[in-house]
């Protein structure tokens, strides 16, 4: 399946080495991680499935491909600035949050309108967002939820 | 100034006598009133500011303008869906939240990533959003911070 | 009824003074302009629709809505770049191009799409445009088609 | 590199086969193809980018992954509605136009707003589309025009 993984574009080292846990637990398990393609939060975890042997998709807000971090493999630019938000959401079969502030939010609520479970690490709280402790506890959450 | 009322499509009483009197407070000091353009806190925000005979402005998820509800002047079709929940919050300068679930806090979320001002009643407790307990405190805050 | 004008950014004199003669006509027979809200022919038509005491809306590109031309009443920051191309057809009931190139040819398309009659003055050829030789028999050909 | 392949939904016989060679070809040379994810042309060209062993994208309309034609190997969903016509142009480094109408004239008019080099077989006349004849014309166009 596909896992949005979203957060903080400059991330605490904890979170950081969260994101990259989760990237790599993500693709050893055979999923793609999707993620808004920048930096923090979005290039630990493409760098953890990459390294994995993964496949990255990162869906931009600008309109230059290159803006992707090195671990993205598919980049798409959309041009659609915050509103590129709902893609990134979209294009997970579930969510992965670690750490993060506004956009990350939009995301989270995102992620109830779209009906993707979420999974919080150290992310905001809110009602349809389960609370997990560690990397493997956030892919195990979403591994339960879909099918 | 324009102002962004969000919040749910299926409100409490409470909610919706709340963001009607937030329309007709907006409307009576002069600003306009932005929403999503649907029901719920949308409608009764629109209703209020109408009634006082201010300009209200819906940005619509769907393709067709008929969809928005019968208090708005001005509707704009998007056909973004949930994507247009930036559109909402980008042509507010600032955000009054008004109960909420999914939606309402993507819409909150955005409000940090744009630098809105963002007053809650209600709503969604982050850490950007002020929260107060009447309409009239939510828009004193609003005007207080925008010039 | 709301008509979308579009065209050239930086439009031939007679362009001009045809985009200005189309909103003129447009506002004294009650229309809304809809335009992207930027220079050349979206000026001349929002200052036609504005002198002849009408209204005029501009969705435009970015998301900063002091970037609307001074004639535009009712401005939309859409932040989609030229997806916001969409959203200027979609708001008019019908369209009249005048002139114009690449970003005007996508909103001819676009017409098509979205089954929105449309007339050219000196626009692009494609098989579902009326093309017409003066501002009043454009806007004669749009109420025509629209009821 | 990426070539967005745009085109009819409903193409003739020769125009299908035009868009399979067309993919072949590019995925024989080393191309991904970036379309619409839907049928016709958009399949057509996946098919032989597929069949030979090639890289597919397709930018979807809609809010569901499963409406790709089979042959896309990258679905990306938009829920953007004729707004993602623009993201379906901006992911390639050129485009290559068979056959098509309204939605495929807006792809035209994008490419050049965005500056993207195209081919055309059979496609809508404008100024900025060079005319080709054959399948092989129209890759060898879009590989003289990138680097």
């Amino acid at each position: 399946m596909r896992v949005s993984v979203i957060g903080a574009s400059a991330p605490s080292a904890d979170a950081t080495e969260n994101a990259h846990e989760v990237g790599r637990l993500l693709a050893e398990r055979g999923h793609t991680v999707v993620c808004g393609g920048l930096g923090g939060v979005m290039r630990a975890a493409c760098r953890g499935a990459s390294e994995a042997g993964g496949h990255t998709i990162g869906i931009l807000p600008g309109e230059d491909r290159d803006a992707a971090n090195e671990y993205v493999a598919t980049a798409i630019a959309t041009g659609l600035g915050h509103a590129r938000n709902a893609l990134v959401v979209l294009n997970g079969d579930a969510v992965i949050a670690v750490d993060g502030a506004g956009g990350t939010l939009s995301e989270v609520g995102l992620s109830s309108v779209y009906d993707r479970p979420i999974a919080g690490l150290g992310a905001a709280d809110a009602p349809h967002v389960e609370a997990v402790e560690t990397p493997a506890e956030a892919v195990d959450y979403v591994e339960a939820r879909v099918d």
